[in-house]
């Protein structure tokens, strides 16, 4: 490996999100609390300079590959505009990620409802990159120091949760923590598995089983975990584990966004790259306001940095 | 109403619930630190005794209505003789708040395959309580000082809860929270309604549009409510809300876990009586070990005291 690629290795690319939302603010804000050298925005540098004056930054933008002007749009709304350049900064990145051209992707938040005024078909961010990435088992993970939990299913209704709820599912999620868990560092890293019903077996309809099937396999395959627990009697013993394994979406957020105090990031295993993202959304309701925290931005920064760091994330 | 009849209705009754897990230990180290003038204790004496054996506490008992010799048990054990014991106390219990002898009840936790070996059919306490008391309309409440949380269904499988979202059933939660908040002693007190679905509206298969029809209802009674919201999107807000509603037991119960820290409690709304418990179960585990910790039990005593004072809860 030569002295560039080398370089090029530890770059970390943030696209800039919905320039509409909180994303271009939190990315500055967030920039001044970490070191900027392997640093690149992608994303439209007149969106990047405005919300500098805005924020009233007089240091300088890291790198920045610009993807030209937004045209009209204004803050805090869904317009197509917007929509097609936090698209066009979104496809950018991915690209310089599947080329390696960077070592690890975070995505600041996009609204969907402007990507689709901009053609795209997509459910989120991460069912795009995984599409281009052609991999088909990924999962979500949310991360906080002390709380960390992967996603068995993310954007389903209640009601059509447990039919997604197989043996194969689960043991996928249990793989791919695990995996993560070790690279983050964590030697024997010890894995938690929710129950999806309350109090777990007292009122199973077959899931629990399909559960524990899953935790029997991981065992065997010298993954230490443990479950199916009732979700919410884990967390007085929350010490005990490294990562959980949630089986639907508010029964990983709820806690997530509790335990992690603002600092949550939204990290996606199975890539066989590094990705995370803030864990909250655009909020438009503040957007343009500068009173933004960007502590969970910064957050995922760092976290890609960490992995980086670590050695390839698959 | 005459002088004993005044004195009689600040009593408080306490289930010593099954004799095998922690409620005699917990019930006597909470009446360490609270007031014992208008405590009655409903249960075994000799089991109490027993309990202050192991935990050398010197002080006297409360007054207490003993219900006799338990027989033979073990402790952290499921066992008939236990439960036939758990069963009597909270029978009689119940009559002396029935017939106004007490004028709040505080249950220590049963188990429930105890209780079915004595012949208990109802699903919980709370439902045998809403029986003998003729009421059909009543809540679970998980209450702490900062995160109060009302179930609209509490011990269902996952898949079943959807069919239970209607607008009545989450109108009646509203209307029992607000009353318990203005009991409490909140004047205008604000009640934030969680979605059933991740992100509210996005992933609805039409219980949010229900949901917010039992809203819009709450505000026409002047009930100051709002919603429906993405439940993991409001912790970030808790301070705005005096009390929440939420629809299914882990989207209640891993918050009110989480933010009681260990000092939540059960309370049933609607009985038209007052009745708590604290937020746990027997913990067969850590029976007759002497560490449990009573702050969930002592917080149950000391919000009966409190709403004992306010007035009569209904």
């Amino acid at each position: 490996m030569d002295q560039q690629s080398k370089t090029k290795n530890q770059l970390v690319g943030i696209t800039m999100g919905d320039p509409a939302g909180i994303g271009p603010e939190i990315i500055l804000k967030a920039l001044r609390g970490t070191k900027r050298k392997n640093i690149v925005l992608i994303g439209s540098l007149a969106v990047f300079e405005e919300e500098k004056k805005r924020l009233r930054i007089n240091t300088d933008l890291p790198q920045i590959i610009d993807t030209g002007s937004v045209g009209k749009y204004q803050m805090g709304r869904v317009e197509k505009n917007s929509g097609v350049a936090a698209l066009k900064a979104l496809e950018l990145g991915v690209t310089l990620l599947k080329e390696e051209k960077i070592a690890a992707l975070v995505t600041a938040p996009v609204a969907k409802e402007a990507l689709r005024l901009a053609g795209f078909s997509y459910p989120g961010q991460t069912e795009l990159l995984a599409a281009r990435l052609g991999v088909r088992r990924y999962a979500m993970l949310a991360w906080s120091p002390n709380f960390k939990v992967v996603f068995v299913t993310i954007h389903l209704p209640i009601a059509q949760v447990s039919r997604h709820i197989t043996t194969a599912a689960v043991r996928e999620k249990i793989y791919l923590l695990d995996k993560f868990l070790r690279l983050e560092g964590s030697r024997h890293p010890k894995i938690a598995v929710f129950a999806l019903n309350p109090h777990s077996e007292e009122f199973s309809l077959g899931e629990e089983k399909k559960i524990a099937q899953a935790v029997t396999w991981a065992r065997k395959q010298g993954i230490i975990a443990d479950g199916p627990f009732p979700a919410d009697s884990l967390f007085a013993r929350g010490k005990e584990f490294d990562g959980f394994v949630a089986m639907y979406h508010d029964q990983a957020m709820i806690p997530a966004k509790i335990l992690s105090k603002g600092k949550g990031v939204n990290v996606t295993l199975g890539l066989g790259k590094i990705r995370t993202s803030p864990l909250h959304g655009v909020a438009f309701d503040i957007a343009g306001k500068g009173i933004a925290s960007a502590s969970s931005m910064l957050a995922a920064i760092k976290l890609a940095q960490h992995l980086i760091r670590g050695s390839t994330i698959t």
